[in-house]
Parts: C-alpha cells; sequence; structure tokens
C-alpha cells in the first residue's frame, strides 16, 4: 500500500502503534502537541515542525526571514497549546550547495527575531546538504501543569485566542501569483507568513482543562480534542470571530468566511476549554457529552465534517 | 557566496555566531557532540542528526532496517561522546507519497530494535512529505558529567574504542556495484551500515578528560579534540589497530590501510584521552603541550593533514 491512502494521521497512527514506551517519568507520549516528560520534579516539553521546501513553503512565495520567523512561531505554538514556555530550541538545516550564504544569513535574522521575541535559545543542530531545504526544530519548553487535548469536560466554554482562516487565505493570495498587490491583500499575506504563537495566553492556557493550536484548521483541531476527550463539540456560528479582512477578502473574491474560519490551516491560534469563562479570546461554544462537533446556526444544529489540513 | 565554499564546518561557524546564548542553565551550547543544560541539577544532554536519501544513503544500498538502525545509533553516539545515556527521542519523518508503507514499517522495525538495544523510547516526532526520504532524529541523554572535547590535558594518554577505517571500506565496496560480494566483503559493508554506538563505554568515558565520536574520520574528529583543548596530539603510527578485514580489504583492492584508519569516517567509535591508562580501548597515543596532530612512526615524526569527512 501507498502512503498516500493512509494520510498524515493514519501513517503517524501506523507508525506509533509500532513502539511503545515503557519509562515512569514519561508523562505524556504521542498524540498530543507536545511530548512531556518529567526531570526532578519539573515537567519538560518537546516538540519538533519541519518545513521543507514546496511542501511546506515556495521559496519564491516567503522571504527567508519570515521562514525563518515562521519555523520558529510553529514550534513555539506547540510549546504555549500545553500550557508551556519555550526552553531551548536544536536546529537541522540542509540546503543544497549552490545556495546563496545570503539567503541562509536571512533565514537566520528572522530566526534570532523570533528568538528574540518568544526569548529562548538554539544551543545546537546540525546542517547537511540537499536537493530542496529542509528546516527541522526541536523545541522543549517547561510548563508548570501539562495543558492535554484529552482534558476537555463536559459544561466546559470553548475558547480560541484570535481569528482564524487568515492564514489559509494569505495562502490563497499568494498562490493567485499577482503582478501586485493591494495593501489589505498583503495584511492578510502577512498572517500567512508571519504567523504569532501566543505566549501571551500562557496564564490562561494554564487554567484551561483542554488545548490545542490550531495548525490543521479549527474543526479539524478541535476534532482531536474531541476524540481524546471523547466529547462534544457545539460551535455557535454567530459567535465566531469574522476579521473585516476575511470578509473583505470573501467580498472580493465570491468565498465564503465560514469554510476558511473553520477548516483554514495554519493559524497557529489556541483553541482551548475552560471550566469557567475566561477575559481574553472568543467564546464561541461548549462541550457537551457524547460525540462529534457541530455547528449551531440560531436553533439549527448540524453536524461538522472533520476535514482538516493534511500535510501529507 | 555558494555555501558549498564554506563547507560543513564552516557553514555552522557562521551561523552559529549570528545566535548568542543567554541563559544560565545552559552548560554546554554550540561546538561539542551535545549540547548540555542543568534541569534542577541534573545535565540534561541535546543533539540531532539527520540522515537525507542520496546524501547520507541510497536507497537501494542500505536496507530499510538498517537504514533505521543507524539512524538511531549515530545519534547515540553523540550522547555516549558526552559520558551520558540516551533517554528521549523525537523522529521527524518526511517521505514521498508513492512510497510503500512496507518500506516504513521495516525502517521502524529497524529503529525499534535500536531503541531495545540501547534502552530507551521515542515519544514525539512528525511525518510530512518530501521528495527524498528524510529522517531527522533528536536525541536527549542524561549524563552525571558532560565530558567535552575541550578538556584533553598536557600527559592524557589517547585512547579508541575500536578499529576504525571499516566502515569507509563498506562504503567503497557497496559503491563497487559488485554482482556477487564475498563474504568477508559483507562484513566489511555490516560495519557501514549497522554500526554501533559504544554504550559499553560510557564508564570508561566518565573517567575522560576529553572524548569525541568519530563521525568524520580519527583525524578529522581529533582536530576538533586539538584545536578546542588547545593542545598537540601525537598518533603512534604502530599501535594504531589495524582491522583484519580492513588489512585483506587493502590487500585485496590495493588501498593503504592508514588511508582508511585516520581519514574514513562513520565508524562512532569513541576516541577520548585521559590522565591514566585504561583497560579498555586501544592506546594509540598522548598529548602534548603545543598543537598540531603529528604522527610518530618508529622515530619520524610528520604532522597530519586534519582533512575529515565534510557531509557537505
Amino acid at each position: 500500500m501507498e502512503i498516500k491512502k493512509l494520510g498524515e494521521f493514519g501513517l503517524i497512527e501506523r507508525l506509533t502503534s509500532l513502539l511503545k514506551i515503557e519509562d515512569k517519568d514519561v508523562v505524556v507520549g504521542f498524540g498530543d502537541d507536545c511530548a512531556c516528560v518529567n526531570i526532578e520534579g519539573k515537567l519538560i516539553l518537546f516538540s519538533s515542525d519541519i518545513q521543507i521546501e514546496e511542501v511546506h513553503f515556495i521559496k519564491e512565495k516567503i522571504s527567508p526571514e519570515d521562514l525563518g520567523w515562521k519555523l520558529i512561531s510553529v514550534n513555539v505554538s506547540d510549546i504555549v497549546a500545553c500550557g508551556g514556555k519555550a526552553r531551548w530550541g536544536l536546529i537541522s538545516i540542509a540546503v543544497p550547495e549552490n545556495i546563496e550564504l545570503e539567503y541562509i544569513q536571512r533565514v537566520y535574522t528572522g530566526i534570532k527575531d523570533a528568538l528574540d521575541f518568544y526569548k529562548f535559545s538554539i544551543i545546537g543542530g546540525n546542517t547537511s546538504r540537499s536537493d530542496k531545504i529542509v528546516l527541522d526544530f526541536f523545541i522543549t519548553g517547561e510548563t508548570k501543569r501539562f495543558i492535554s487535548r484529552s482534558g476537555a469536560k463536559e459544561g466546559d466554554y470553548i475558547y480560541v485566542s484570535g481569528h482564524t482562516g487568515l492564514s489559509r487565505a494569505g495562502l490563497e493570495l499568494l498562490l493567485m501569483d499577482k503582478e501586485r498587490y493591494e495593501e489589505w491583500e498583503k495584511k492578510i499575506i502577512f498572517f500567512h507568513t508571519r504567523p504569532v504563537a501566543r505566549i501571551d495566553f500562557v496564564d490562561t492556557v494554564q487554567n484551561a482543562n483542554s488545548c490545542i493550536d490550531i495548525s490543521d484548521g479549527l474543526v479539524g483541531d478541535l476534532g482531536h480534542v474531541e476524540k481524546q476527550s471523547k466529547v462534544k463539540i457545539v460551535l455557535e456560528k454567530e459567535k465566531l470571530p469574522v476579521h473585516p479582512l476575511l470578509e473583505k477578502f470573501c467580498k472580493t473574491y465570491n468565498k465564503n468566511p465560514y469554510e476558511y474560519i473553520l477548516y483554514g490551516g495554519e493559524d497557529y491560534q489556541l483553541a482551548f476549554t475552560t471550566p469557567e469563562k475566561q477575559d481574553k479570546g472568543f467564546l464561541i461554544g461548549y462541550v457537551e457529552r457524547g460525540k462529534g462537533i457541530f455547528l449551531k446556526d440560531k436553533n439549527k444544529i448540524s453536524k461538522l465534517q472533520e476535514r482538516g489540513f493534511e500535510h501529507i
């Protein structure tokens, strides 16, 4: 069987089932935004995320600075989703032999900006050669309490840390290959090329029952929460935040904004569920007993398809 | 400037100079086999090593099981070189969409065998798509004392944990594309495709002043020790261990065994220096005040060129 039939999630499931963890210091293994180990009473988080040319990015469509920034941000986002703070990173970089040193130095400028912003250090890694640019980042973090995808409880409120859908709209704009972009379009593209991990939500997430970062789309990622927490999730359409720029994009290009808000990937916002109401973020729904993800539009409730954004 | 003019080590130097580490918990940053941080008094090691198709391996020349085994072994070797034990790993795997699931499952069989042998667990990672197979491994370990490349002292004895040169001979045999290999040739190839990290040397390394694992060749890697420890290294030719299989290979193919012993890469043996004589390993030389690496052949001493095996 060729693996494209399995998809990314199917492949991960198959492979992880081959490996079993027998280690009392491992608090969380596969299946969450981070793995977590206990080192002398400290909860240390591990995660990794890769950027491969022509799979995750197109060299001509993203500046090297943005690429470096994004590499770090998507990794920090996984740490934040578990309630943690980034501590140390390792970078694996593989590049074609004929690449310009200046290009890589500019990638590192973006990386350095991100490290300064998120306040942590890269302390090691390796470099090698390859046909396509490969940037793989390993991140470690530290958390007081591990916030999992599997902790959502009946009666929880569901929050999202910010607007979703803009990153996908930005990607579509980039792929339009327009000769000239309007200022508002450039702003949307910025959401795709320069995502910001929500480190300002760490304290809020620490009070949550569950949290996940939105890399595969709001519904796709809440699907992980729904399955792993064994709950029913209800989103309220009128509460879903619609960004004015997304509204403009959808009017201009005749698109449905909810397609973007619900299914757009790579937003790197956080979706979390809490037993009490919160001051921060947008309240977008609630958790009930049962299963599945539903959209409530006034009095009509319909089941949402859980198609996420698969990288493979 | 194109980066091929810089080489792997030059590129690493350029890039790491762009990043600075300001973190009191970081014991060792770039420049050694592992980075090291202090977590509540425990010394935790981090390292990563990547295997890219057609750069580090040729798919048709190594079985998927061996590839998985090697990925883990080369990473464990870095941990052992710092005196540590492997604890937890993360794996990034990127593969073409049309690859057979069976191939990846066989890679994972090799990985699983290695994890069982080295006694640690993979606890996370990510999968994605790419044209060529990319396997990136992030390893963490634990050590009582961090054994560095920079600790060699005047008067130290220099040891190597086992024979060097066989891996390069194995690679050359593979690249000959012979229709049929002799049994002794297959044994040599095995040293290339199935290296074993010297976990049996951890206690010995703990007593060393310095240690490095031999991935770039004995002279190339001792060159790092020489430079970072600011010492002179003298190898004694008659003490360098010559494996009988390497002797046979060199006689058969009219090669100089010392070319392989001194400059062959990917052996994953350990070179270490100690203030006292040791029971384990081969004593191959001594450390003096000064700089450079020299080969002593009876009464003749000559300076060795430090050309290592660069992956880029």
